[in-house]
């Protein structure tokens, strides 16, 4: 079963305003076994409303309306849902003493205005609105359903869950969703769908989505069937498919960042880490540490952005900068090797390389970035080209930095 | 001018995911003097975009597409355009050449499902992308525009900016915006509005939109007229009285961040900066460096996360930390008294605090921080309480440190 959203709102079309409803909306009607296939945003315009509205009935058999059911004249939810039906709007005194008991509770008159809201459209059903003026209304349309929820979120939510929700589950065929959820560091998105694509494409069921950041790669398999256990059976099995080719790129199968797969196993070999930063100049420590209660495996570290800093804070061997250059295997390992030893920890990660936008005189190109890891059997140090402007070759770095650390630590690497 | 945007994936239709590209480039073509009337999402399915591609070059004569260009299977967009136009796709060996040189940058050779990112809508022109392998398309359709953009935002935006901009601006008619734009630090949102609302409120034009991050507000004006001098009247008349209301505060005026107006104000000085982080922890030192060149004037730090590395790493006493405890005016002035004195820097700055989510024992709530400053003249502190979660309470943090040396700089504090 399919369903659409519109908001409405001219305000929903500036470039500050995020239509917040239509995720809450998508997350209820997933739950449901219901798929969002369209989403629009139109503003406080009656004809393309009416359009809009048309249009989608005539594509999905469930539509929600949100916003534009306020008094105003700017307020057209109605009249474009009575324009696209060809029905007439019809005066409600019921809901207009409805809504004057709810003024006289704040001990004011209701105001001229507010009648515009006690017109229901011909056939619908008024959805009583606890929080607010806006009542809503239901239309049926078989086999089709055309739901008008108001704007505001806190008169929006409570009236979905009260009063649409049973009503849309009596409606729809029982279905049971499954999902499995990989997120996948250490390859590209191009290198990974080359890899995946071909066990993935001949499944329509489960549907798989796949979100790539730097460096950080996320796949949803969602399976849906009659049966809980259909459903199980779906998921399970795309799911060992992809984690049979994938192998130990996954790196989290709930959801958890890297930084917190990380910390989980260092908290319990009962481990710490200590990071010294040059290109990021804090990136990692900070990314680490957005995981509460880090301390516990996190000590801190040393940013040693200028050259002379390296030797400065780490005590690094001026010669032996001069003859690499600060971007290299050798500066690298030492600084991994400079910072586990100035703080004590079991591991230390090091970062040394160009972020860009330039080069620097002499240095090597922009995404060339060094990563050295100290621990207890010794110092290695790999070497990274990163793709993209200075905020992704950094952001690559931090998650290349942490996902050498989680192989290392489980023994891959 | 009206325009639509269709944002394609089927990402965006789950309950997670924003579309932020159309807000961006609804703030560019309202720069433009172009309304965005519509907005759509729709999923990687080819027939239905194909149908809101028709649809929405009915309504507008702008039609912007962002998403579906990758080289995937479930990458629609070109198809899409083709077959709503009734256009065939052409290969084009000469986007072939390109990608494949991209790929051999990094030393690769191109996949062959690259290739799919090389079929031109037959009449649309290439736009370059220089930050991924999916290039966009301009179609002109007299007098209509359908611009095809790539979805990841570090890809859209530059190509927007620099293949689209000016071709846009040459085909529209002349409408005069002049603009005012203010960026504000060390005031709430809604202490910011309750002094400047009553200013702005009486103005239909310019147009004012606040725009509020974490300790950082944006104020922009925009004043259309028929001609330059109107428009600069208008724009001049509101961003006056503004300015005057909020002085001190607006610290930059062409849209520079905080840190680059430091790091600005450092250079002409020829002096230099150090920091000392607990519970931001490397934030503060990656939001300086996101400036190109802030090797200039930053130095460098340390991130002393645990108590002991605030001993270990910084020399703090610890009998001084016994006594005041880690979040304490003492604590951050010997932290940034310290660093200064590691890093031999001009300033420094240090940050100790609770970031929560819970409060540490016998430690202070969370959202209470304190922001140290060493300098030429001395060492002082101030107490700070931000309200929030610890991703929020960090972001201010951050940004108050930057925003007390700003204000040390210009010798305000």
């Amino acid at each position: 079963m399919n369903a659409e959203i519109i908001a409405i709102g001219s305000e929903l079309l500036t470039s500050s305003r995020v239509d917040t409803n239509s995720l809450w909306l998508t997350g209820q009607l997933n739950a449901l076994g219901v798929e969002v296939t369209q989403k629009a945003i139109v503003g406080d315009d009656r004809e393309r409303l009416a359009a809009s509205i048309r249009a989608a009935l005539g594509r999905a058999p469930i539509l929600i309306l949100t916003g534009g059911l306020g008094p105003t004249e700017d307020d057209v939810t109605r009249d474009a849902v009575a324009q696209a039906l060809s029905r007439d709007l019809i005066y409600s005194e019921e809901i207009q003493h409805w809504i004057e008991a709810r003024f006289a509770r704040f001990g004011r008159p209701m105001a001229e205005i507010n009648k515009r809201q006690a017109f229901l459209v011909a056939g619908a059903e008024k959805l009583e609105n606890p929080n607010g003026t806006a009542p809503g209304q239901w239309v049926d349309l078989p086999p089709a359903m055309l739901i008008m929820l108001p704007g505001p979120p806190h008169e929006m939510k409570p009236m979905f869950e009260d009063r649409c929700l049973g009503r849309l589950r009596e409606r729809l065929p029982t279905r049971f969703i499954r999902t499995r959820f990989f997120r996948v560091a250490g390859m590209g998105e191009s290198d990974l769908d080359q890899l995946i694509a071909p066990i993935y494409t001949p499944y329509s069921n489960p549907v798989t989505t796949i979100l790539a950041a730097a460096g950080d790669i996320q796949i949803h398999l969602r399976a849906q069937a009659d049966s809980l256990a259909a459903a199980e059976r779906l998921a399970q099995e795309l799911g060992e498919k992809i984690e049979a080719a994938l192998g130990e790129r996954i790196y989290s199968r709930d959801g958890a960042p890297l930084e917190k797969v990380v910390g989980t196993c260092l908290t319990q070999r009962g481990e710490t880490l200590a990071v010294a930063e040059s290109c990021t100049a804090g990136l990692l420590g900070g990314r680490i540490t957005e995981v509460a209660g880090s301390s516990a495996w996190f000590l801190g570290g040393l940013l040693v952005y200028q050259t002379d800093m390296k030797l400065r804070l780490l005590g690094l061997d001026p010669a032996l900068v001069a003859k690499h250059g600060v971007v290299s295997e050798e500066v690298a390992m030492a600084m991994a090797g400079a910072v586990r030893e100035r703080t004590g920890s079991t591991w230390a990660l090091a970062v040394t390389g160009e972020a860009g936008p330039d080069p620097s005189p002499g240095g090597p190109p922009p995404g060339t970035i060094w990563i050295g890891l100290a621990g207890p059997a010794g110092t290695g140090a790999r070497l990274f080209r990163f793709p993209g402007d200075r905020i992704r070759i950094r952001a690559f770095a931090v998650q290349s930095s942490l996902n050498l650390l989680r192989l290392k630590l489980a023994s891959i690497l």
